[in-house]
């Protein structure tokens, strides 16, 4: 198989979708955005890297950080985690209250924003028991590692526009704060969970970073242990069944990969024992995921037979 | 691998488990299964059969037939079945009516009850348009001729039996019907949704079965196309994300394959483009899923490293 | 006061208002009714019976009905009623399931159908009890002897046509059933709950056979006591709260006097201590309440001063 | 009538319902309240004072402040209120998200709290409008002025305390303002609302205060207009319907008159015309209302007559 090739008639065919979809607008810094672009890179387990397209140019990673900060957490408070925690998927919108209230401020799983508020407060929690007190320096210095380039960044204005416009990730945090299910005050949390969602990298970056998803929770280049092998395993169960909202159902099908999609247009995939792909374009479907990168992973695995399911819909 | 060897030490390793979890007890003809039995039976996509413990001892299959109606559905109308019917998970216990309530009548998924209330209603609807007005009946025929096995049968007690219980059947039924999402009267769909739920076989019928499903659709001991292979991944996918009620995410974790449990202790998991596995044991978990079927799906998972997320948790 | 006058006077202020409103339709029986019509009846607990436009003509009292069924359990099983069934607004339309499953098959009140479904049982299991096997008639009685009126009938074709369409409504029984708060099979529980929604009677029989709930649980004419005085009290305060489904606290507010509409047109009102005023009309407004009966009612609080809670709104 | 007489005879009648029942305790300066203190007190529309027991010990009225603060903003904005705010009753708990969510950020009435954020929300837009920017101070004012006593005031150490805990408060009002239903940052609206949580004035006061609800809007006493007669009689029906969270049903049987509670042991009451009842006691029954205070008031309207729907339970 010639990845290489492979991604670039990915970069050819996936043309007429571009510019045809609309990027998040709900702050300033995302609307601006370029819906014409779009990158995609794939790193192997052995360490070959592939890339077209926009690949280098960085974006706001936004919900992807969720995978990151959930394998912090793993490290840090291991299975308790799920304590605190579900593992289900949830059958309602990203920033729905409704289930938080049946069930006594306790969500559903860690990629909905509910979920990523109390992974961002485990790791609040543990910056405070260590010597260094700043929960997303930790998480940037983890994502920079993981992805082997120092580059990596938070933005800040982008962080500062989504405090001064979350009012629904307030009441999120406020709401099971009031249920006793954040050890933090509210402000606090958002503050690392909003600075975690303006991290910037680019497609290489993330489809390194992730590599470890791919192999059984070490990273296959530098030999590190990331998280236990049983840990990967979970994580990516639960990519596969809550990591697109409303349309993981949807995703599983057409790519029948684990994945995480963030609402600037990013998104990573595991091919477990194999490989990582991560794409990016910034225009949105009605699910708010990412329009052409999502069809550009259909071809991805229809092209490379990579879907754990069978054969998928998008013909190559 | 010797599934032969794994099939039995799985048998002698599931002792402990048997006989200690309740039966369900709903209906009388369910409360008298004995929870002392364990049954497993493998077939692969070259046509081995393998077996062991109580294999060929005939069960309730209850809401594994789902899984055999959405592929009979799908049959009849194709896509077009997706206009009534999400593929997305449900966040919600297999029998609510709030979610339904929400969102005008359509069932989240063919596996939620509502949901395959909906799949037997286009089974009605296309026995009508048959010569042959006999929904339930289609059912069975078509779930014979897959196991290849004419002895699988409708049992009427238990079916007579759920009719006259399912009162919360009866309210989705009618709760659909009220919006517009039945096309036949409610009681002649649930005549069907009972018998159907009512069919009798034993676990090497019931891997033999759903085989096409891990052959892209096609029957490889036949060669007949039951479904398109794009169905397959479909239902492999749906499989994934919403067969095992509110502990789907669970399954993906602990066994990390497509599979489809029934409140009458059988499950059946499809191991894409290699094998099907069957087992039985009729104590439930919480969850309503098989107790000892689950942990001897981990096993098989683990010791055939099976899950197409990674390494599972049970030992070996 | 001259009450004769007032009614006069409301006729013909209310013609603007007549034919603008759309009937009801779910039924053709129903559908039939002439929006042009106009009655309304006042009896006081002197015995004085005043009317105005088409008040001796009959109409389906539907929801009304409930008022007497609710009488008739309380007679029957006293506060034990109040075990099944909740006596606060519900917040939700008159139809809503997601309330009951959250409440475990206990409605809210004795209006919402929930709830006057938990009542009707509560009926048949009375007729059970007695020699009388005819729940819905011993209803039909019950309201006969109030109104001191034999030809107040049941329209058997509404009451066909009702169960035939009633989908929602068979749900909502199966659903409580499901919970074990129906005593009786939904069946039985409906036939009985969808006859009583068709009978049939006119705005003095309405405002007659209401005139217990003006005097303190007694028939001020025939010395009669229908219920304990507490009892009347109770049932004026939840027609008060919960009479006309969502639109209590606007009917409150614009009326300030306890009332109860039905579907048909008509609504009954209870002035404490003084009299009862029944109107019809059978165009609906958009909560499902007579569109120019209710503002009949609010002509005839603001010019008899009958608000309990002051002035109310409507000039006059 | 001799209202000393029955104000002394329910003082020595309520004495075994004193001390039985838990005072709020979410915050310690309610939690120091002493459950064996009873008080009230009835001010007619000639101006006559009757009081008894602790009539003139000043307590936290808390939610009793939304009766000022809704009729503060009705003066502000009139019916352009009710663009933004519901009139029904609620059928929830007083703070739940659910049908906030459901209905878009639109509470359902001024009582439940986020109807009273609202409310706030309108009297800090208006503070802004003035040359006096201090919305609490300007709340506190009108109640002094209704009050006739510049010792009503607020308890700096509660609104603290409230503010400091109030995380589903903070919940409340950052959801609506994600669906574009508060002017103001929900920070200072929260502010006026935690404070105006924490007026304290004693029974007399608050008879006082309330009694131009019964008179048709208009202080009797000084002759002010405080609002039209239209909005009083609002007022009053959405007391009779809401005013006591999810017990509104049970006070309209029980005591049958419009009210408002508030969970520090404070309940007003208004008998249309006639006049106004206070009483205080911190012991709170289970839906959160004062225990002995209910239990006064239903004696109250018993041995008055002044149950709007007839009889009441309660004997003397």
């Amino acid at each position: 198989m010639d990845l290489k090739k492979v991604l670039n008639d990915i970069v050819h065919e996936i043309k007429p979708e571009l510019g045809v979809a609309k990027v998040a607008d709900y702050i300033p810094a995302l609307a601006k955005a370029d819906s014409h672009k779009f990158g995609i890179a794939v790193t192997t387990v052995i360490g070959e890297t592939f890339q077209a397209g926009d690949a280098k140019v960085p974006f706001s990673i936004q919900s992807v950080s969720k995978l990151f900060t959930l394998t912090l957490a793993l490290r840090e408070v291991g299975d308790g985690l799920w304590k605190r925690l579900g593992r289900e998927p949830s059958g309602n919108p990203f920033n729905s209250l409704v289930q938080l209230e049946r069930e006594n401020g306790v969500p559903r799983n860690p990629f909905i924003n509910a979920g990523a508020i109390v992974v961002a407060d485990v790791i609040v929690s543990a910056a405070k028991r260590s010597r260094h007190d700043d929960p997303a320096g930790n998480i940037l210095q983890f994502v920079q590692t993981l992805a082997d380039d120092p580059k990596v960044r938070i933005d800040r204005i982008i962080a500062k526009s989504e405090a001064d416009t979350g009012y629904r990730n307030v009441a999120l945090a406020n709401f099971m704060k009031s249920f006793g299910n954040l050890e933090n005050e509210p402000e606090a949390v958002l503050e690392t969970y909003f600075k975690q969602c303006a991290i910037e990298m680019n497609c290489v970056d993330l489809s390194r970073a992730a590599l470890y998803l791919a192999n059984f929770g070490r990273d296959p280049l530098t030999g590190d242990r990331i998280v236990k092998s049983e840990q990967a395993t979970r994580i990516n169960a639960i990519m596969m069944t809550c990591g697109h909202y409303d349309a993981s159902g949807e995703f599983a099908f057409k790519v029948g990969l684990p994945g995480k999609s963030g609402v600037g247009g990013g998104i990573i995939v595991v091919v477990p024992g194999k490989m990582t792909v991560a794409v990016w374009s910034p225009g949105l479907n009605k699910q708010g995921n990412s329009h052409a990168g999502t069809i550009a992973l259909e071809l991805f695995a229809a092209k490379t037979k990579s879907s754990l399911f069978g054969t998928t819909g998008r013909k190559h």
